[in-house]
């Protein structure tokens, strides 16, 4: 990975395929004096779409932030990159703002606040939301607003409209599900779609409760954990991150659950970086990692 | 793993767990003047089931291979081992006979055929038997009776019961399917159950035709294989390995199979010669491997 | 990893290979009417020594903890085991003392503290010491006493001398150095030699100052980390774990640290839960792993 | 991957950074009509040296083959790329010829050569050579080439002029040493600098005789494999792939002989298919691999 020092903007761009784009968009840096600190890109034949992603300086760059959606849009146009959402564009100077959202686990949460204080995760952290009150003391000693928002039968749409006021409040980017434990409605989803979760198996091997105990019971010899874009369908969104570790016949249902959480916190992370860094476009349901 | 030079015996033992068994068992080694040079044992507490081998030294040792079974019941006995099959018995210096099953994809066949020639799969391998006649010359090549049995529509049940004299009239113990690709049935598996497959992904994820192509259309980031032994439900037998590598949106489809081979020689290879070495024990549908 | 609810007696015993010794071994345990959970044992020929472990539980056993050692005595003695500490016996409810050590750097001590709250890691936690007063706020938070013992020039003789009745007065057993970056002296090894440490790279290579510039400097594709004891020798002792990730051209060398981190935490903490497990012996400089 | 069916150009460069070197590059392609399948570059910004892989269909492209170097140039002068081979070109029609150096051992040819015939190696192989005459059967069964050259003391120069010789005739463009066991002189390397090496285990671990005895005596816990390209300096040249897999104390130096062996042609194999694909860089010391 890249760590430049100075501030750089990033440029994502999914669209059709056609002949030109990188050499339009790397002309379009360079003619206005940008450094180009990294790029990368890739084309699915199967379904003829580029997919990009070029960051460079803004030290020296001839458009200002505000100027450069304008600028861009006169190089796109040619393009005929009609669609919506064409592109999007993030500076590094202007840090994603992340909810996270935790149930009765710590270990997800431990670990991202951590890496947060260390520096691992470029984020500002406005906001810590749990359906239980476990956790609060966490969130305290981190210095971190928590919002318990239980959800007893019959009140979902309430705490879901709460939530969602919520994170309208601390103008959230992303939410991380680190174990939320909860599943949240389509009609929250199509409000705010930007949700990461971490799911404790290798899916769809496994889907529904209590992976571990289906795996146990099926003798396997891995275990792995998922990060992924939260959609309607459960378990089913695009897949950023996956990792295994190996299992043997002597370790019990309690084992897989110790070592799935060591799984569990290094994927999620992984996941939250990539994704801060802007790294990651999803297109249909799968997503371009560019690492 | 031991590699003992001298002849061994070795004993895997399966019952309901009570007070004693190892201290029995060892006790009969010793006492007839074995030396005992591998033993290992688990027990699963959530089924009260022990599960034991222990290999020791035949030089030196007071029965010989013909006494040793009745002398073992008289160990077994007091402790009530009237299941059927509570132990298998096996020596060294008896090869077992092995038969590769294989269909028109080369990888998996040739891999086992190497590694027996070097030496790191002790068996006899008396038959190689296909529905095709694609790798015939392979067998040519490493000396090996090749018998190709068609399996055209409404020839199936002919076709096993031809396997089943070949195996018979071969004196075969282990059927290794490397990447044979068609489905053996319930009446072939009643009558020859030690059967042993790799499957090229994940299993449960993934069942059925074409696991690339759903790996691939699912958007994952790592693939698997996996060895396991053959029962009637599909796919879904005792597991004995499992190995993953990573793969990223750059991987097509026929990335994913090429990566893939190389998962299913390595675990397929691995399971054979545990296998082979007596450190595989089935219980329900799990497995114990004493690596 | 067996996880009994009852309390267990461990044995584990080094000495050199004759016939018998599990026989006689388990036979013992049986006779006193102790239900094994787990047994393992390795043979090393090339030295011909017998490495073992043998766990039981004690309830319904007909020892006592303290007539244990005088009866075992009784049946070492036939197999002529006269060398000094033929064996070592653990009880699972008599909880290892641990001291953690620490310099900066948070994130071994920090794993190590939530695992241990987590239940994963079954010790007593009486002191954390350190060469500098960065960390004292996690031994605050977690209410482990702290202790500060600098290391100027021309003191660690005097500090050295105080650690050593910190580790007396606390009953101290085991010494973790969770990236404590000083070297211990011989003569403090000979007082107190039960020490882990964690190595931030792959030794042998690397040894020595900032292994993480060294292994970008060479242009690694994978870098590690291992836990071993110390000893006189620097970076030499018996390797417990060892652990390794991908890295790439795009990896810095900071990146390299960051990553250095997560091994080095996982390691570690995987390197301790075994030891307190009693699953370790050392002999020469080797060590075996009962997993 | 991408896996183009239709005939590509690539062009590799590696030159001082600067401002505009993707804009000129990407621009040159698509004004004469390029359609760029595959681009990755990477700036390592220690050295300030940009470095960087394009790959676009020779269908529908302005330029022939023979006029493409020119019209390079011109591009090129521009950015002052005075160096001698700022870039290399390479087109997917004309296939690398690779010779293959073995000494005894076979794991590592017949691995290349059955993945040669399978199709994941795309080169022509004009030449087997070896200081021994016991693979030749393989040679033979393959339908390529064996020379027999042998390494008899006071022969060395002259075998390695018969080999250089020998290189030239059959226009070979690089040599995989798998498991060769010589070492090349500083004189040979002068004339025939493209040779790449498996070496059996982390380097600068172990370097020098048997890595495997030694990596047993220390007791490691992990074995690695790396493929290099070959430098004067033994051992020493840069890294194009790594990989690893675990061992433990049942382990003899055979069996890390035997797992070794899987890992030396799973790398090498790779390595040299990243070769083929023109998707490896050296600069200094180090590879940058554009997978």
């Amino acid at each position: 990975m890249m760590k430049p020092m100075k501030p750089t903007a990033t440029l994502l761009i999914s669209c059709p395929d056609q002949k030109g784009i990188i050499a339009r968009l790397s002309n379009f840096v360079f003619q206005h004096g940008g450094n180009i600190v990294d790029s990368d890109h890739h084309t699915d034949f199967s379904v003829d779409r580029f997919l990009g992603r070029i960051e460079w300086e803004m030290d020296g760059f001839a458009l200002s932030k505000a100027e450069l959606p304008a600028a861009l849009a006169e190089v796109a146009d040619p393009m005929g990159l009609t669609e919506a959402r064409p592109w999007q564009l993030h500076f590094s100077d202007e840090l994603p703002r992340v909810s996270i959202w935790c149930s009765r686990q710590d270990h997800c949460l431990l670990d991202l606040l951590w890496r947060h204080r260390a520096g691992e995760l470029r984020a500002e952290i406005p906001l810590i939301l749990s359906n239980h009150k476990d956790l609060e003391p966490i969130a305290v000693h981190f210095g971190i607003p928590f919002q318990h928002i239980p959800l007893a039968a019959g009140t979902k749409a309430a705490g879901e409209a709460r939530s969602l006021a919520l994170l309208a409040e601390h103008r959230v980017e992303l939410v991380v599900l680190a174990k939320y434990m909860q599943v949240l409605s389509d009609d929250f989803l199509r409000v705010f779609p930007r949700v990461m979760n971490i799911h404790h198996s290798f899916l769809p091997a496994f889907a529904g409760a209590q992976p571990y105990h289906q795996a146990h019971a099926r003798g396997v010899k891995v275990i792995g954990a998922m990060a992924h874009y939260v959609t309607p369908e459960l378990d089913a969104g695009p897949i950023i991150e996956q990792e295994i570790t190996r299992v043997s016949h002597r370790d019990t249902v309690d084992d897989l659950i110790r070592k799935g959480k060591d799984l569990e916190r290094m994927v999620l992370a992984r996941a939250v970086r990539l994704h801060l860094q802007h790294r990651v476009l999803t297109y249909g349901n799968r997503t371009v990692v560019f690492e």
